[in-house]
């Protein structure tokens, strides 16, 4: 079984973390903070519900099938496949009422990302990959679902580019100078974003997004997509993105070496 | 006749708006830079398409109105109707991919805002307000257009609320520490969103949105959105937002005289 063979099956998962989520948006629920005395970090019901969905779902299906998630942790994480489920990165974004954040479903196959998908319920948007390609599905002008190859675009030059991060308020201070070196040299620097920043990078409307401090469900699923559309995407120091940590994702390779040099200092 | 009237009109601008810039967002069209040698500003062929659009059919059917536009500037301002019109609010946001700009609506009656209208034509969002009461038309869960009232939430507690401003970078240096004595206090701050940050604040998804640097064409068409959700809007010196400057947005009246006393130092 291939990768491929999978992509109705994440339809699947993508319907029920649309369906599950989309009624939770915009309303006054609660949101409970995970780190006590820490940052701030919402987690709504929706986030709960989603993701308890499709893990049974997954469960059901492929009962020896691994799963990472962000809300209720890991199993079987050494299988041969094993799903990462964000099912809402961006709640601060989502709790702000703000429609960018997203659904991050991802397939590992021996620990490397074969396969994922950003769901976005409220715009009804879904950017999948499987590393070598990537596709946009999503409204079109008279709200008939259409469908376009993502690609990155090469801009070689980082003083015409366009640079995301979602806050720079998420840097360690110690993480912050390195961000700062390659801001100062970018045409355009705009924060928010979450998934959808790196979403907007694969689609070739800009040229950089850096983050600071990612977990393994903020970035595995996003891989196949952005690798997909032509991308890059790295730790800081040039490594596997696949684990989170400090990361990097750039349209060209050109950009990326130019970035990585700034970064590293 | 009486604002309401307009509110039809209002609605036929608003279609031509969406109509004229939908098909150029996420596409690669070039972006002029307005302030040769200053800061990065775009302007895109659909910003104006847009207004050249909304002002022939103003001209047209209210040929003594006046016109304030982002674009191309103003004539009659001292009528006793004067549109206030700024196609895509967050063109940054636009040429970014991201879906927070908006097209802005607005209708001064002897100087004071009386209807304002913000468009989101690819989330096929509308906030429409008079000052008196504001609605959101959006999507339903099942594709159909619905509507809801706009209403303001009252957070008295500035330490339990969620801030909103498009960019710290938009910030002369002068401005900026007013703005981090609101941010050290909030419960939690988020960058990105032009009007669509006070379209959410009227929604009562967040309690204050804080700007710096604003344009009558900015702001005005706001205006009767968040006074008609219950919201406060004023110039940071607590005076009449209109005119655009530095501008505060708050949910209740408790809240905003918090945040006034902050960024007054």
């Amino acid at each position: 079984m291939t990768a491929v063979d999978f992509a109705a099956f994440v339809e699947n998962l993508a319907d029920i973390a649309s369906d599950t989520i989309l009624p939770f948006f915009r309303t006054a629920l609660g949101a409970e903070d995970k780190n006590v005395g820490g940052a701030f970090d919402p987690v709504t019901e929706a986030d709960h519900a989603a993701e308890s969905a499709m893990r049974r779902l997954i469960i059901e299906t492929f009962p020896h099938h691994g799963i990472i998630g962000e809300e209720f942790g890991s199993v079987r994480s050494d299988a041969d496949y094993v799903w990462v489920l964000d099912p809402i990165d961006g709640t601060k974004s989502f709790i702000a009422g703000m429609p960018t954040w997203g659904s991050l479903i991802g397939l590992l196959r021996e620990g490397s990302p074969t396969y994922g998908m950003i769901v976005q319920p409220f715009t009804r948007e879904r950017f999948v990959g499987d590393g070598v390609g990537a596709l946009w599905r999503g409204p079109g002008a008279n709200r008939e679902v259409i469908e376009r190859k993502l690609k990155t675009r090469a801009c070689g030059d980082l003083s015409k580019a366009t640079l995301l991060t979602t806050s720079p308020l998420l840097y360690a201070e110690s993480k912050l100078p390195a961000f700062r070196r390659v801001e100062e040299r970018v045409r355009l620097s705009r924060y928010g974003g979450d998934c959808y920043a790196f979403a907007m990078l694969a689609a070739g409307h800009v040229d950089c997004v850096i983050e600071s401090g990612l977990k393994i469900y903020d970035i595995a699923p996003l891989i196949p997509i952005i690798e997909g559309a032509g991308g890059i995407v790295t730790n800081w120091d040039g490594g596997s993105a696949t684990q989170g940590g400090d990361i990097v994702s750039s349209g060209s390779a050109e950009l990326h070496d130019t970035v990585l040099k700034l970064l590293q200092g």
